[in-house]
């Protein structure tokens, strides 16, 4: 099937937001998503903006059957690495179930990869759930490697009152 | 102990370098280290910079033994969330060991939280090797949680050879 990627403009945000959400559905957390089609708009598209996206898009003829042309995306930003420099991290790579297995995931990733390199980094990162076998075993055929198992690499966060009372100070 | 935290300037860089390398041998992984002072400079100062810092200083009656008065710092930088939002992620937080203990870890992660808040993010993230139990204890105490132990994150890389590869959209 025909498809095009595309860097993510303002008008994406409305479908950005509906494939967020199916993205979250489909990882059983939709529960946990805050955010709204206006805060991808202000916080991509500002003078400094906090992530960049890109779109899979198919023709006409092939829109989805609720009517979707833009059927798969992924966010992405850079960040740095204190020993490698300059990184890519991939927050999010989804495409719509009816899509699946035409190769739109792989040439997403591939596009955030070949920007990555473009700007100067030396690795895309992003993160899995360890239930997700199906994304696990297609980032490993591609070459990745899993930094939590082999490393040791924990994900910690702060958030709510507790991030509130540690900016306070208090201990 | 007095103690001052300041912005990281470009002046910062050869002494963040220094701290890196400290940091790095701490971790034992101290070839791992690719990033230059002249890296620093060039990622953290231009125009969009990759990272940003925070420096702890120390009046200079109380010189490290080696003659440093910058003897902590934390670099940072700003990600996004798909379900929350803005977020900054704490990509380091060194103390030089002579000046631990001493409430100037807390204070440099406690500036990168109100950093954080003031910039509108919800989170503070970061990454911790399971085998450091101390850092690890440290974090629970300030109500940080473990992302990968609780909800089952994978930290995921693509490097050197592959990522090239994934660039290039060969299979």
């Amino acid at each position: 099937m025909d498809f095009t990627i595309h860097a993510a403009t303002l008008e994406d945000c409305k479908d950005i937001s509906r494939m967020i959400l199916e993205l979250a559905e489909y990882e059983k957390v939709s529960d946990q998503v805050k955010i709204t089609q206006r805060d991808l708009e202000q916080d991509g598209f500002s003078k400094n903006p906090f992530y960049h996206g890109i779109i899979a898009e198919v023709p006409e003829q092939h829109k989805s059957k609720d009517g979707h042309t833009k059927v798969g995306y992924s966010l992405y930003f850079y960040t740095y690495s204190s020993w490698k420099g300059r990184a890519v991290y991939m927050e999010d790579l989804y495409v719509m179930p009816e899509y699946r297995g035409k190769g739109i995931g792989k040439a997403l990733m591939s596009k955030v990869a070949q920007l990555g390199l473009a700007a100067g980094c030396t690795q895309l990162n992003f993160a899995v759930l360890d239930w997700n076998k199906p994304s696990l075993d297609f980032y490993l055929s591609q070459g990745c490697f899993d930094v939590t198992a082999d490393l040791g690499y924990h994900c910690m966060r702060c958030e709510g009152e507790s991030l509130e009372k540690l900016a306070q100070g208090d201990s």
